[in-house]
């Protein structure tokens, strides 16, 4: 039976789960798992519900990403995990566009098999400590030399938690190209409906049927609900308690953690 | 008698001047004079007309920038500069703030006098190759942890041109830090209207007979028209043919140059 405040909980046939700050807070020592994540994760395969990691994650390969995530003790695939890079490599090969990259640099080798001389276009992602002046002013310097200047971002958050605080995440360099060449950039990540709608495809579940669970108010709960998915914001991670009073985003519920949102849509099948 | 054409140049006292894309083009190497500018301003001198640099140049001291000015064989005087971080320094005191500074080295003795301990606010100059990861985070962490974020942004321009190209500017930066705290910028310097008066105030001659001549359609052109003046844009510098179909400015004139305007406005008088 239902339990009483539950009902965003009912009808489930597959799970979304952004990755840093719901499953660790990710940090230069590799990061930490998030108390009962491990296990929540574990319990859901269990269950028999399907679960699809859907992550803007762009300083490793899905390959390294998935390594370090089963290192810290969470049973994941290459094949769960839906990240922008590969969305963003199919999208270049579609429109025929060479890239230049302003990316951390492990995730070069996502692009290996792409031709990157005389780029059309620039392509960012989350470089952090690549995001020198020199290298912003290069990309910056491609832009502006454009007849028709083509951005595409690699997501486009504000900040995300490490283990020894925030740090700025690829949104915010987003802007600053975005104003200083007077271009709007193409979003491949959360929230971009495109972006959500591969994930549920791989996850194999009717939007109607998945549940998002992220730590992100704008790109996880936002950006899901605008697919048509019920979607949870996590207390973990980059959580701040005035997200709780955002203009724009209600989340269908608050947990404390994936373990808690776990307990509650386990009860419930 | 007034040529045909020329009636924009008529019942002049007084030219605020821009200077780097007016008088010189900056660069690693000091930078290099703009033919015909360093004559230009003597010859303004020489017929009476009242002169001030009206700049966003944050990259030094006023000393120091009218040392070189001098040497690129300018005849100007520390007292003929308007430029932000002093105008900051005063709006800081009055409201009992303690910045911290993201600028360029050279800058930071213009703010020696101020108490910079335990800071309730951020400073941000076109801070150039101290724009890394690590200072824009530093910058970023200290905004965020504030229960009312306080950001000052020395200027809001997209980008300016050196001997080697393009560099991007403080505004592209401040567009960063605004989206990663969901902050307002309080701009000093170009385009603010508090920051023409104060131009115009050290000219000691009213709006509306004075013309700001500069590089930038927005900064320069827009900002000057809004406080009244009439505003010419010099087709040196950073300028792009491009910016002559601008949606929201139209300049008084094009001039090809600062000597050009000159010789136009002084046939006026």
């Amino acid at each position: 039976a239902a339990m009483a405040g539950y009902g965003w909980a009912r009808a489930v046939r597959g799970l979304l789960l952004d990755v840093s700050g719901v499953l660790y807070d990710s940090g230069a020592d590799g990061g930490v798992p998030i108390a009962g994540s491990a296990e929540a994760v574990r319990r859901i395969k269990a269950s028999g519900l399907k679960l699809q990691l859907c992550t803007n994650e762009t300083q490793a390969t899905r390959e390294d990403f998935v390594r370090k995530l089963r290192a810290l003790g969470f049973d994941v695939s290459v094949s769960e995990v839906t990240a922008p890079a590969p969305a963003a490599c199919r999208l270049l090969r579609e429109r025929g566009l060479r890239p230049h990259l302003l990316v951390h640099h492990d995730l070069i080798p996502e692009f290996a098999e792409l031709d990157k001389t005389n780029p059309n276009c620039v392509v960012l992602g989350d470089a952090a400590e690549n995001f020198t002046y020199a290298n912003l002013n290069e990309a910056f310097r491609l832009l502006i030399g454009m007849e028709k200047p083509v951005l595409i971002s690699l997501g486009k958050g504000r900040y995300y938690k490490e283990t020894d605080g925030l740090k700025l995440d690829v949104g915010a360099y987003m802007k600053a190209l975005e104003y200083a060449c007077d271009v709007q950039a193409e979003v491949v990540g959360k929230p971009a409906k495109s972006f959500f709608e591969s994930a549920l495809a791989e996850l194999g579940v009717p939007a109607e049927q998945a549940i998002m669970i992220g730590d992100d108010i704008v790109s996880d709960v936002g950006g899901a609900q605008q697919c048509g998915m019920r979607a949870l914001q996590v207390r973990t991670g980059k959580y701040r308690p005035s997200d709780e009073n955002h203009p724009q985003v209600k989340p269908d519920a608050y947990v404390n953690n994936l373990a808690e949102a776990v307990d509650i849509i386990l009860q419930q099948l």
